[in-house]
């Protein structure tokens, strides 16, 4: 049987294990994987575009495991009250070939995208930064606030966001998190006015400036999540060029990231290469470090994994038949034999050969 | 909420249509979905290869249905009583992105390798073409036999296979199957000697040659099942030589299938061009037709839309909240607060934030 992780169950899972706890578990992991990137196969994903939006497949795998998520992103969905973003993946054994783990993976994607921007944060802020900047309070807004509460010990969050009812909802839904302060501010350039740390995580559809270069003081780390597809980004170009650019899977991100407003051959170091200490970091407590984060496959792989192994210990996964068990495997038809007994409507038991449907014509018609 | 077929729910529903019935609804969806063949996104599968199998991601859209396969193929998995290929599948909602269906594709993979060899021999078979020879009796061949009776009517099927309970296991599975007579033959040979049309399907790990021109007549139509990944034939050269070849996708088949023999620009026709008029299918009574069939994500496509369609119309599909719902689509965290009702342990309640598990360290390790 295949293990199976609904909406349900993974928020069961990490409300138990508690969300500051598996974010900071699952940052450490990322960081692990990250330093063994070589392992990884590694290619841009695969995308099918529509008028209306993108559905894309980020495989990637380590010659032990292998896994992809398939995400969705449709920006007029929120119009039906859908998601513009939902995600689900598969964790998979590369010696059988079997899958291991279906899972959701909107809610594991928020999870691991504030991780992994808090472990980039751990890598390159400044020693010692303890207030960050929010600008956006979207769906985003309370996984990056307790990854980096809790994976780099940020204590106040100045955040701003032109709808108040989202930083609203931020407060109450973080009111109980001893050791942080949400303080909500009067403009971005407000939030960011005594930031160590900034984070852009608004859902600007095209070309916006929501971070312009004379709100970045020295020293400061920026944590770029929202720009994360061609024709989208929130940073000035002013500010990439101020800054010292690090990005996880540089082909990728030059398509989707903030750098895509630079020109292609813009310096840029990968993460994992300063992680492994092929790379060099933040130089010294004056320059800005820019994170452009567009989310990759390892990171995915990363979570499903460690979803797949937390679950297992804690059972908190149901099962699917999604792979067949049979006992002679050259008899996969003795799948519709069996199941006669499941059916027993339209059977010609003279011949015991499973039968018709009188209606099959309709019931199969497109 | 998501549809999901298991390999259970899968079988009862195509035992209670009636396989041969499923099969042919199929064929004529499959050649439906051909015919208009330009509507759709292709692209060769992608492949992630390792010492012991690959495993491969198939999509396609026609821009209103997303589709993708995941497939394994694993030789030495029968060693360990698994299946050397297994897969599943899932149809999406191009203009949401959600996903609409979770179904088994290892059963519905057999039955749609099988409609598309039928669908290809009422093409491109002599008229009133009848008798069969089927080299190889695994797990493909009940499939291919219903099919071939049903969409083609075929009346009497020639069977080698060296494992005798193979063949006796084929005869046992269709003894009910009124109008077709399966004859065990004592050599491939033997088998084609009266044969119209000459079904190849057997598991021939590296280059064979279960076929030889001198046991193909004149007139004979070919389907070519076995040979489908790099290195992997079973027809003898000379045969591909002396045969009009037909093939579903030229960039796939020629490095999967059996023309892999052959030079790089040898002259192949793609079906679809036939099935809409664009191309010469048979043009006589004598030539030798070959369909080197390897599997085209269209066809996983049009089998994932039919298994979607019957099984509304049967209710035969489980759901999986595998895509939160969400009363505010930016209250995301909103799904951990909501599971604090399940799992009560470890909650603080004075703050009402989710809590900890008090081993959520050990619980997350590696």
């Amino acid at each position: 049987m295949v293990a199976y992780l609904g909406t349900k169950a993974t928020a069961a899972m990490v409300a138990r294990i508690g969300p500051g706890e598996f974010t900071q578990a699952l940052a450490d992991r990322i960081e692990r994987d990250f330093r063994r990137w070589p392992e990884f196969e590694t290619s841009a994903r695969l995308a099918s575009h529509s008028a209306r939006g993108v559905i894309e497949l980020m495989p990637t795998s380590d010659g032990r495991r292998y896994a992809f998520k398939y995400v969705n992103g449709h920006p007029a969905n929120t119009q039906e009250g859908l998601l513009t973003v939902t995600a689900f993946g598969v964790l998979a054994d590369v010696a059988t070939g079997y899958p291991l783990l279906v899972s959701e993976m909107t809610l594991l994607t928020a999870i691991r995208t504030a991780a992994t921007s808090a472990m980039a944060a751990r890598t390159l802020a400044r020693e010692g930064a303890s207030r960050m900047a929010l600008i956006g309070a979207g769906a985003q807004a309370e996984f990056q606030a307790i990854a980096f509460h809790r994976v780099c010990g940020v204590a106040r969050i100045d955040v701003f966001d032109p709808d108040r009812r989202a930083v609203a909802r931020l407060q109450t839904n973080l009111a109980g998190l001893a050791g942080l302060e949400i303080a909500p501010a009067a403009s971005a350039a407000e939030a960011c006015q005594h930031a160590d740390i900034i984070t852009t995580a608004t859902a600007a559809k095209s070309r916006a400036a929501v971070l312009t270069r004379g709100m970045v003081k020295r020293g400061v780390h920026i944590n770029a999540i929202g720009g994360d597809c061609p024709g989208k980004t929130e940073l000035e170009r002013d500010v990439l060029e101020g800054a010292r650019i690090f990005v996880e899977y540089a082909p990728q991100t030059r398509i989707e990231g903030e750098i895509q407003q630079l020109p292609p051959d813009a310096p840029v170091t990968e993460l994992w290469r300063v992680l492994r200490g092929e790379a060099q970091g933040r130089r010294n407590a004056d320059e800005i470090t820019l994170f452009d984060s567009v989310g990759f496959a390892i990171e995915d792989f990363s979570a499903l994994e460690m979803a797949h192994e937390v679950a297992a210990r804690l059972g908190a996964a149901a099962a699917l038949d999604l792979v067949p068990q049979l006992a002679d495997p050259k008899n996969l038809f003795g799948l519709l034999t069996d199941a006669v007994g499941v059916f027993h409507k339209g059977i010609d038991e003279r011949h015991g050969f499973v039968g018709q449907d009188a209606q099959a014509d309709a019931i199969c018609a497109p």
